[in-house]
């Protein structure tokens, strides 16, 4: 059976949401099983925790817990993976990834593609919209998380 | 001025020794500015914290705090960065990564160096001891860590 990745994103996009509620970075992901079982659903907390480790990926793979494996999951996310999440795909050997866009950001979805991560990409009109607000609004927020800032 | 790798190390060791002693996977990091300011140290928390997202090198990422760049930071670790903590030292743009040993576990340290990261490996044997001896004892939570266990 094949799932609907847009229906996985809007989970993931709702997450995005939250985030820019909470005057955060509005990037947001979900863990799912390959048969539509979330596991674990979180958004970026660099503002909300002081947390410069907590991308969207990594809550999302923090609230899903410890497994022994990752090998039957999907890890959706709004934007494009940095390298810093990408790495945890390709290490926690996540077979695909479902992405809302990689217009604003292009991180390393092509570099797993190339290891053999099956790659979905939806160019979602509503995350390129949070992204594209949220980087002209707080541009300087955006270079700190990404660790590109001068 | 260049810093002694081995005085750097011993702090990520500590770390490495305090993970054991609480029932931990025993790798420990720490984040110094190039100039040798100690700016947060860590070790993996999988354990201690349930927390898979807790990497050594990630606990010692969080601790440091927010920072709006790196590019003045040096990142030590007791054993080579898997994948995960590769990309993140290449997503923000740590220049220089001090490894105490790749013997036992050899992570994505040639892919950072490729990318132009400095990368100081020194063999060091009471980071080859911890892990060795870690890895005999509780093969399975080694493998949950990196993510490959069957």
């Amino acid at each position: 059976m094949d799932l609907d990745p847009a229906a996985l994103l809007a989970v993931a996009r709702e997450e995005a949401v939250l985030g820019k509620a909470e005057g955060g970075v509005p990037i947001g992901a979900a863990l799912f099983t390959v048969d539509g079982q979330l596991l674990g659903r979180g958004h970026n907390r660099r503002v909300q925790d002081d947390d410069p480790s907590m991308h969207a990926e990594t809550s999302a793979f923090r609230n899903a817990g410890r497994r022994p494996h990752y090998r039957d999951t999907i890890m959706v996310t709004t934007l494009s993976p940095c390298w810093y999440c990408s790495g945890l795909v390709r290490q926690f050997t996540i077979p695909h990834v479902v992405i809302g866009e990689a217009q604003t950001f292009s991180g390393g979805h092509e570099w797993l593609a190339e290891h053999g991560v099956r790659v979905t990409v939806l160019d979602d009109a509503d995350c390129v919209a949070l992204m594209t607000e949220f980087i002209a609004q707080r541009p300087e927020l955006w270079f700190e998380d990404i660790g590109t800032s001068s």
